[in-house]
């Protein structure tokens, strides 16, 4: 998917809201165990449900690793229910050297045709570059992450900056702001000011809004630009908002709630 | 498996190589093809050759997962023919937060048996602790990689120490020797000196000796230590040492030659 597409689907829908598609066989609803691929029955209704108001999907693919070559083939059958006009990351968080990453970039880009994959930067840019030289697809690179554990390297400092400065300033010119976009935590939205100053035209992916903490006003006033630039993830209050039959219901209902939050936002853009 | 067997088996093998199996279906010998799974076959046939020189097998989890659920399967079918008492090692680079690392230990360790899981440390203390929670099982954590792109961060400087050492020192007191160990690329040797300073104890994955470049001996020199301490990895000068039908041959001849290298190195220890 291009930029201008996202940014289309952005203006059309009034969001920019990604919903996580964290799907745990231990917490779905008992009555669809009885199914025959309860996983992707689940995340079949979820889609069903929020569609209306999500401009991305983001299975995080441990959820689907955890259960082996079933939970591969649940996930494979996920995207190929999504919209072909709604934007999906794999998230994934992979990086190894070039030609292990270009296998990953095999197996999410051409096999499963995901947009985008999260990437992890501690490898540097040939674990990077690889997943780039696909058209229309996208790194989403780890900058801050709301983690506790975030902490641990992302803000040691060198040569006067975080180590997440650093990720950014040089990962930035591996790629453009139309193959490249960042993670960036909710729990730290004061960066986000600093964060602009470096990559003012990238999309950011920011988790951490709802259950993790966080603050989409604070966000949006320090992290949004011309492009909207913002990828809101959502995951446990939607998709776990009920454990009962009505659980596509109440996920759109807290869907709803998010998109109908960022509408006013997007109406200051340009 | 403990480090106490780990080690049993270095002295027993007078060896402590792994073989990387890094199984490409655009790589392996025509002739497997026509069977009903070409990577398992493969594999089988270089573990049946190489298992008398060998301590330990590192699938590279790429290789299975660009090829969907056929390749999972593939993988699983391999954990299962490996005998038990030779280490494996899911070279998989995984970090993520905890309830996410968690799913991918629980993958690894759990569903597939493995020993040990690659994991990456950008993300901090909260996605590596969740690996460490299984009674035997191992972390090898990202140290120095030998790659090209390991130059961009890991050897920014923070405080007088490059971020190798940070994530070192830090990571260290996380787990102990008996359930971490450090992936140190070969073409730094150098390096291991001050290494050894800040982990004096603890196992080192060595890839880099061979196709990427690297000496045996000055990585022996520099960091070795009393339970020997060192994994040398191996994959394409082993698996891929002929493309014919006589690969398997090629292969255990490749592995006989590096245990036969190896050997007088460990006849120093103590």
């Amino acid at each position: 998917m291009t930029k201008e597409a996202l940014f289309n689907q952005i203006q059309q829908k009034k969001s920019f809201l990604c919903v996580g598609l964290d799907t745990d066989i231990k917490k779905i609803p008992k009555h669809l165990l009885e199914m025959e691929d309860p996983i992707f029955e689940f995340n079949k209704q979820i889609i069903d449900a929020t569609q209306e108001f999500a401009v991305a999907y983001k299975p995080n693919i441990a959820f689907y690793e955890a259960l082996g070559a079933s939970g591969w083939r649940s996930l494979e059958k996920t995207m190929q229910y999504i919209p072909k006009d709604i934007f999906t990351i794999a998230d994934a968080k992979r990086g190894d050297i070039g030609n292990t990453s270009s296998l990953y970039a095999r197996a999410f880009f051409d096999n499963m045709n995901f947009d985008s994959v999260t990437v992890a930067p501690y490898m540097g840019s040939d674990s990077v570059k690889p997943f780039l030289e696909f058209d229309n697809k996208w790194v989403i690179l780890l900058g801050v992450t709301s983690n506790e554990g975030g902490k641990d390297f992302q803000f040691l400092e060198s040569d006067g900056k975080p180590l997440y400065q650093h990720v950014m300033e040089k990962s930035s010119s591996w790629g453009s702001d139309q193959n490249m976009m960042y993670v960036v935590g909710a729990t730290r939205p004061e960066y986000l000011q600093d964060i602009r100053k470096i990559i003012p035209d990238h999309f950011l992916l920011v988790p951490g809004v709802g259950a993790q903490g966080g603050d989409l006003e604070a966000v949006c006033k320090h992290g949004m630009n011309d492009h909207c630039g913002l990828l809101i993830n959502s995951t446990r209050g939607i998709i776990y908002a009920s454990d009962t039959t009505d659980f596509a219901d109440a996920a759109r209902s807290e869907a709803k709630k998010l998109q109908e939050q960022m509408a006013p936002m997007l109406e200051n853009l340009k």
